[in-house]
């Protein structure tokens, strides 16, 4: 199989986006802004969903499922929220097709068929959802609700990415009610921590943990909670958001309840996500010039095993011991696939599964037969190891958790690597030219600087970390007093 | 707990409303047609899904995701399927909302984001996928293709209800591409027998299995199977349909290959779905007057445990013996809950879990502390039986097998015995009116009779059984010859 992929040095963006198409994630669609997510992609987001969806129950959380549509009014109702997402929306009007006269065979949109109210498909759901809460809740004992949605959104955006920007994307968005403002905050950082850890722990992807500034915010939310990576290029991507939302959607949408003294009372909200953006993320982080390179949590198949013969008579003392190789470490819990297609040369298969991003990959022939040995290459370093028939289960199993580990490892160290404190505004943007990542700054915490610096930098300010020291500094672009430093970054 | 819950012999469509409804299982949203499903409800459906998906993919079925939007275009291409949907559609025209100069702080369609071409919110998904397939497809080593996709449709329909027929509702969709008919029926026969067992074997649910009269067929298809189950009221529910679509969409959208011997073929198609109707068949084959009635493998809670208490004291006795048992059980994969709530008193609670459908109720009060015994009650008979400590766990373990096989007896008991051979018309109409069911009768093979019975009974074929006798017999109607029975009813 040639692979032919533009190298990360040649064209990072070129790179990514043939990747994506030739590893079998994604693909676009006949559908303008819209993908289709192929098997093999999907494979791996069915993975990141069960994940999260055990984390999120284990968190107290439960699932459901709300409308697609928002009608006009709902939409409208909490006027920010409306605001931020109105210039963006696909909007259905009509609810009927009809014989088209001038074109035989063909169809039209019936005039007749006209909704009354506008209905809008959901970009988010904060206004649908508060306006079913608002039948859910009459008492303290009522709350906290904590549920959880996976669905389809849509914005329709301009210019779209595949994973990155689409039109259509897919993400569970999870919406809370709490009785009081403490609790809602708390679980707003829980939510944060939670995607944090499921950054790290299972795409071993480090995050940087913070909060977003008035003009990055969630549109309606009091505070915005965010994880944010580093690609390999050196830009950001926003990997998960946390929205506390105040009582604003409370407000809008008449949710009250009565408190343990019988007092009516504005419910607190939060809501948080993470989309197919995500693939993104773990294909800029990983991902080398040969390919896919997949953590082993999130691989659809983490242990490939090709056989090298030349008669029928070797494939069939070959495929003998595999078997029995693929039996033990599936009692591992480990996917296993034997790639015993005789219509490819190995040659082809190696390529294919180096794109592909299986983390390990076995290769026997009939010297290993003779040995008891088997021929372990590493997916990550492209590293070989020959391993006696003794070992092999126990070292297989042991390295693909190494895998997972040095993965994090060397994007922890990339990262950390690339978060630069600079003092002028000339460091600044030299800095952001030539090396990339995070720009630690002093900023004076206004949102025209903050403005003025996106205009000449195209860097934004990705978050205020949620560890950072409080120390007095001057604001790197007007030398206003700063009281700590923020991360900017040019980001996706 | 007041459950107020109008009698199945008193309305019985009422009855399946309220019940929804109170059991927590969904509700009427803002947004016509469209339901919630509300967290109870949806623990259910995420049983279904689970069992389904583990089904498919044991039959070699990947899934993936496509587009929710079809344009008009390639929505028409396949000209059948187009007209059978498009008196439902819902149709993105815009993607703009803007400031209303005529309403502060109101939104309006933008007239200037109007669409080139109109969007289709899927009804079903053959138009966008089998114009992806074109280019997943050159040769006969690309086949099958053997792909499902969980998601949302639409169809506007103008009479709604929960679950039975909502605009917006979640299905699966299986959509696969074959080089040869044979095989394409092949599978289309296989899903339908994975729907059968799933229905018969994890819902409880008899069905009988057959084919649809080309008058019933899915809008495009050549074949389309279908498992037919019968509710409480005597009326027939689809529960799940396979079709076999020849190379109709493989010919609207281009879809060719190339077969050993190099020559152009077209591919064959196959597609199936079921929906979130399954939960109102559920709702209507095993509840009653006291609620929802779950078979064990569907209840998100098998067994509910209320102490029964009248002192600190004794709740903290009977707690400890509790969480033994709760422990116990839970190693057997039982899942379990401890209703210790000091809010509700045990009739409030026990009437609660009746409505909600949990299969086993255990009661523990002072006296089984002091007798070492449990009160076990069923939901589905009512029936109670006190046993000893020393047998719990076996006991609550089988009698969960025990209610999941007699749900079925009772259920393909009360079918058995509502499928009535009838030989004239008037004896056609008077079952269907006084016993309903199915009514088994010769017909003769013209879509005017199948009409005309419909219009003056308002029964349907539900289809032709794929284990009917082929026995020559004069049409129920018209006293044409006809081939053998099929099955007639009044249908959901």
């Amino acid at each position: 199989m040639s692979k032919n992929l533009t190298t990360r040095a040649d064209d990072y963006s070129k790179w990514y986006n043939e990747l994506v198409v030739k590893a079998d994630l994604a693909e676009n669609s006949g559908v303008r802004g819209c993908m289709v997510i192929k098997p093999y992609g999907y494979a791996i987001w069915e993975k990141m969903q069960g994940e999260l969806d055990r984390m999120f129950k284990e968190t107290g959380h439960q699932n459901a499922y709300f409308p697609l549509f928002v009608p006009k009014s709902m939409f409208e109702a909490e006027e920010k929220n409306a605001e931020g997402f109105a210039k963006e929306c696909a909007i259905v009007t009509h609810y009927r097709l009809k014989n088209d006269p001038d074109r035989p065979g063909k169809l039209m949109v019936d005039p007749n068929a006209k909704l009354e109210e506008e209905l809008i498909v959901r970009p988010t759901s904060e206004a649908i959802i508060w306006s079913t809460y608002k039948g859910w809740v009459q008492s303290y004992r009522d709350l906290p609700l904590l549920i959880n949605q996976w669905a389809n959104v849509v914005r329709w955006e301009m210019r779209t990415r595949l994973f990155l920007r689409t039109a259509e994307f897919l993400w569970q968005e999870g919406h809370t009610a709490h009785a009081t403002k403490a609790e809602a905050i708390e679980e707003s950082e829980k939510m944060m921590n939670v995607y944090a850890d499921f950054a790290e722990n299972f795409m071993a992807i480090p995050v940087i943990k913070g909060i977003k500034t008035e003009t990055e915010r969630f549109a309606g939310a009091e505070e915005t909670y965010c994880i944010e990576a580093l690609m390999q290029d050196g830009k950001a991507l926003q990997a998960g958001t946390s929205h506390f939302l105040g009582q604003n959607f409370a407000k809008a949408f008449d949710v009250k309840f009565a408190n343990a003294e019988g007092k009516q009372e504005y419910v607190w909200g939060t809501s948080w996500g993470v989309s197919t953006r995500l693939m993104g993320a773990l294909v800029m982080t990983h991902s080398d010039d040969q390919g896919l390179v997949l953590p082993p949590s999130l691989a659809p198949i983490q242990v490939v095993i090709v056989p090298i013969y030349k008669s029928d008579e070797q494939l069939a003392l070959i495929s003998a011991e595999v078997n029995i190789l693929t039996a033990a470490l599936r009692k591992l819990n480990i996917s296993v696939k034997f790639d015993d297609r005789t219509t490819q040369k190995p040659g082809f298969k190696f390529a294919e599964w180096e794109l592909k991003g299986v983390p390990v990959r076995i290769a026997v022939g009939p010297k290993d037969l003779e040995n008891g040995t088997f021929e372990v290459a590493r997916r990550d370093t492209l590293s070989k190891e020959v391993i006696s028939k003794d070992e092999i289960e126990t070292y297989v199993s042991d390295l693909l958790k190494q895998i997972q580990k040095e993965l994090f490892e060397k994007a922890l160290d990339y990262r950390n690597t690339h978060i630069t404190e600079v003092n002028s505004f000339d460091e600044f943007k030299e800095v952001l030219e030539t090396k990339g990542g995070f720009v630690s700054a002093h900023w004076d915490g206004t949102a025209a600087t903050e403005e003025k610096i996106k205009d000449l930098t195209k860097a934004t300010i990705r978050c205020i970390p949620l560890d950072r020291v409080e120390v007095m500094g001057s604001c790197v672009f007007t030398g206003e007093s700063s009281v700590g430093r923020v991360l900017f970054a040019k980001a996706y």
